[in-house]
């Protein structure tokens, strides 16, 4: 293994998440993997569209181990309050560009990619079924619905937070999710 | 007047809702707007970035307009949920391609232009104030965060119903709307 591969799904997901499908183009995505352009159709014979759906399946399997991670540890609400420090760190630390790795290509190509739609979809239903489960086992009533509106929260917020350049979103989801829990507001 | 700055607005609006501003070409753009595009430079002398605001600005305006109608008529509560109930319907209607009309450019030029992030805050920002406003006259707790985290569960949700091609998300988010204003849930 040369390592030619991961190279490329890492560069591939680096410029998704700062800047979305369209803008990442094969000779943007070669030059910065360094990875001659021929090889990428050997390594991706669906070009393009199968290298980003790659990429996010691998992005979205990242943020599941951490979410998970965090789930493991601790209470529901505890566990949610670390999981959105840990974006938190992350959008500051990159200067708000490190966002949501899926959403961007997810709305982006929505209507004219059932792979990449796909694709997303499979993240986003993996994370709130993961929050989805604990909270069951935590017996808040209406857990999948509520777990469907925690990711959708953090979604949103991660869209106001890059707009804005400022994590205040995110600290106003993290602030009212205890509410969504049953706990006291 | 003649109309034409109004329909080259009009067709951004809806490219950029449906595929986004990266993809949404001057040359798209003047076709399907049936605009010669040396007159687009006339209208919009900062070319498709200027435009681009124009039309976020534009449809950020019909929302705002939608959202205090509702918001004017109905307690809190009742009035999001009409106020869902018609994003459902556009989403819906259009075959899930008409979701919010500023998140995907907002996501894909947060990192590389101002004025499109300025607008796209400005946009975001003013449906948040609309519901903390009448939040803070209903005398919810933490109106302002309330507000900030509706806003974000609803620009969440249209993002994952795209993705997953159903209204479920929107659904869920309305459903856990009055936990967050306190109600019991």
């Amino acid at each position: 293994v040369d390592g030619t591969r991961e190279r490329m799904i890492g560069t591939t997901t680096r410029l998704l998440r700062s800047q979305g499908y369209r803008a990442s183009g094969l000779n943007q995505i070669s030059a910065e993997a360094r990875v001659p352009k021929g090889s990428m159709y050997h390594h991706f014979p669906g070009g393009k569209e199968q290298l980003a759906a790659e990429a996010i399946a691998a992005s979205a399997a990242f943020v599941s181990a951490t979410l998970d991670d965090c789930l493991a540890r601790k209470e529901p609400a505890a566990a949610l309050d670390s999981f959105i420090d840990l974006l938190i760190d992350q959008l500051e630390g990159s200067g708000f560009v490190d966002g949501c790795p899926v959403a961007t290509t997810a709305l982006e190509t929505a209507a004219t990619s059932d792979l990449l739609a796909t694709t997303a979809d499979a993240a986003f239903t993996a994370w709130t079924r993961a929050i989805g489960e604990r909270l069951h086992t935590s017996r808040v009533p209406d857990a999948d619905g509520v777990a469907t509106a925690i990711v959708s929260a953090i979604e949103g917020a991660l869209v106001l937070a890059r707009a804005k350049r400022s994590a205040g979103p995110l600290r106003d989801v993290q602030r009212t999710i205890p509410k969504l829990l049953g706990a006291p507001g």
